[in-house]
């Protein structure tokens, strides 16, 4: 490995490829190429799979058909040489990776109504905006994912896709608002809006769930009922705020049933954070047929929904939720700013640690459900 | 005929009585019984078929299946007499006809956000809470329809269904505030909440459709794309407020790729006012992928929408409404006197009068699409 910001040359680095669809990670040397015009190489220092990998890995039709791919997209690492043009950052700091980037000029960032920075899109294409790769390996060019690509030691990323955060922050903490922690979390805050007294379900207590359970919580919901097919997830879901958890195979009766019985006239707000088409449906029918906002956080992409328009008729909302609804650098830049100050928890998401060479035994221990977070070290 | 409102005799009168599924209306003498605890009996001065009416008599499987029926849901009249404790209206009020009724005391009526009283539900009995009905034709009881029964001369609602409004409005132009106008205005500025110089797309240009135009406008929207396949719609859509019109025929690609042409990243604020699935998913398509609101005011009960997870996935909403989000009695009110202050046009979607009997008429002429309004009066 050599690094050498000055002469801006290719970087020889660790790497997790996956080199056909439904295949495995493979520890490899990469050659990373010194960041263009507007992008920045990154020295990745904690990474962790997310709901997004663990799908790409299961479903080999999934869209992403760009191999071999270094996947992963949450992560913070420091800044080890910028190209040109780039005035946001510096080598040195203390970076977040973002998928979602913030260009700042199309028509989202100039909305405050919404977060999807249109050059997300850049992402789709798993190369640079030139058109190439900056990564290699055994002499072919590897895909990019997300933007990001945090499964590298280091990486290059766009300009518009990383924030300059506080240099005391710790990394292996605070990488948790690259996705995770910020996707669920914002989703109640920001895009359902969660009201003080009000009722909500969360389908799904992975680790967004888990912070969809935190954001309702700190909005002033008076009831989270936590919904997940795994019990051994309750616990957790207790400890960072479920007042409520129940398992829809210990009943008959279809779930937004049951969530009537409980509720008198449905959940306020509900949270389908799993991907599920089925529970997406089943998440709208839960919630109030007059008021009730069900947000999708789940990754859907790829599948149908089919929903009763009947469900629509008495006015119910059906939103889309991507990062949470924060606005990329803006939203991460505030969120470290409150985990320094104390204002969230993203410890309780932290279950595991591991050197960044056991990333298959992390997919493993993401299966169990047992593991929320594992941090991966370089 | 006799009336004896101090006697609370049975009322002997006219009514359009469809017998079976897919019938046409027949006039018929009809009886309607006085109006028991909580009830309001009126005597209907104006009224006139709306879009749910026509799709009833098309569709022979929609879900009212309760015959023989009296329909109609836009009307307004005079209160002829009422039922122990009534306290809101009495004898002589003009009211206008709420298939919305508002209790006061519901989940919903209680909470800001929405406006679907629970007590909606009484309708769908199409029979009076007690479980009877107050027409009678020929010996047989007749159903209710949508706790209004405006096609008849006089009906029986209960109190919560109807408002008071001021004794100088005009009945035959006010009616319209019982559905269509407020439908489709209240689905722009309280649903949509539509912005100052945003872009709109309406999809349908009946008289809801109409309404949704003059309430984008009323907002402030910039730009105004109405979009319907019969062309002879789009002169009085510019008239109300239009700034577009566009025929989906004309074009070879589907109509959100000719929007996004024309808009370059979407519409911020679709509405789908047809009550078609396939509509739906592409007035969804429509708006941007960032904070596009797309509002379903077509009654889309009864079909099953399929739309792709995709559209979703970076922050789009879609929203249904009913009766404009409006709560009834309160809004049906404030637009009456909106009416009376100059504030909001009716006149515009009045383009035809017939006598009642002529309601076969007033089908046929609905049929066509030249007719917005056709107002039938007694």
């Amino acid at each position: 490995m050599s690094t050498d910001p000055d002469k801006q040359l290719v970087i020889r680095c660790r790497a997790a490829i996956v080199w056909k669809p439904g295949g495995s990670f493979s520890i490899e040397e990469v050659e990373v190429a010194p960041p263009k015009a507007k992008e920045v190489r990154i020295k990745i220092v904690a990474t962790a799979l997310c709901g997004t990998e663990m799908k790409m890995l299961k479903n080999k039709n999934l869209q992403h058909q760009h191999y071999p791919i270094i996947m992963g997209h949450e992560g913070a690492g420091i800044v080890e040489s910028v190209g040109e043009g780039v005035s946001t950052v510096k080598a040195g700091d203390k970076v977040i990776a973002l998928f979602l980037p913030q260009c700042g000029e199309c028509t989202s960032c100039l909305n405050s109504a919404g977060n999807f920075c249109i050059k997300f899109k850049q992402g789709e294409t798993h190369l640079m905006s030139d058109g190439t790769s900056r990564f290699t390996c055994k002499g072919k060019p590897v895909y990019h994912f997300g933007n990001t690509s945090t499964f590298s030691e280091y990486t290059v990323m766009n300009e518009i896709s990383v924030t300059k955060i506080d240099a005391a922050a710790p990394l292996e903490k605070v990488f948790l608002v690259s996705c995770g922690f910020s996707t669920g979390y914002g989703g109640a805050i920001n895009t359902a809006k969660v009201t003080p007294g009000s009722t909500c379900a969360v389908f799904g207590l992975g680790g967004v769930g888990l912070s969809v359970i935190m954001g309702c919580k700190a909005a002033g919901a008076a009831r989270i009922i936590a919904v997940d097919i795994n019990k051994d997830k309750f616990e957790k879901a207790k400890e960072v705020g479920a007042t409520e958890c129940i398992n829809p195979q210990d009943y008959e009766k279809p779930i937004q049933e049951v969530l009537f019985d409980l509720t008198g006239d449905g959940v306020d707000f509900s949270f389908e954070v799993i991907g599920n088409p089925e529970t997406v449906a089943a998440a709208l029918a839960s919630c109030h047929e007059s008021h009730g906002v069900c947000v999708i956080i789940g990754l859907v992409t790829g599948v149908q929904l089919n929903i009763s328009g009947h469900l629509f008729f008495s006015g119910r909302t059906l939103k889309g939720s991507v990062y949470g609804g924060w606005k990329g650098r803006d939203g991460a830049s505030k969120l470290v700013s409150d985990y320094m100050a104390k204002k969230i928890n993203l410890d309780a998401l932290i279950t595991h640690t591991l050197n960044f060479d056991k990333i298959n035994e992390a997919v493993e221990l993401m299966k169990t459900g047992k593991c929320v977070r594992c941090v991966l070290l370089f």
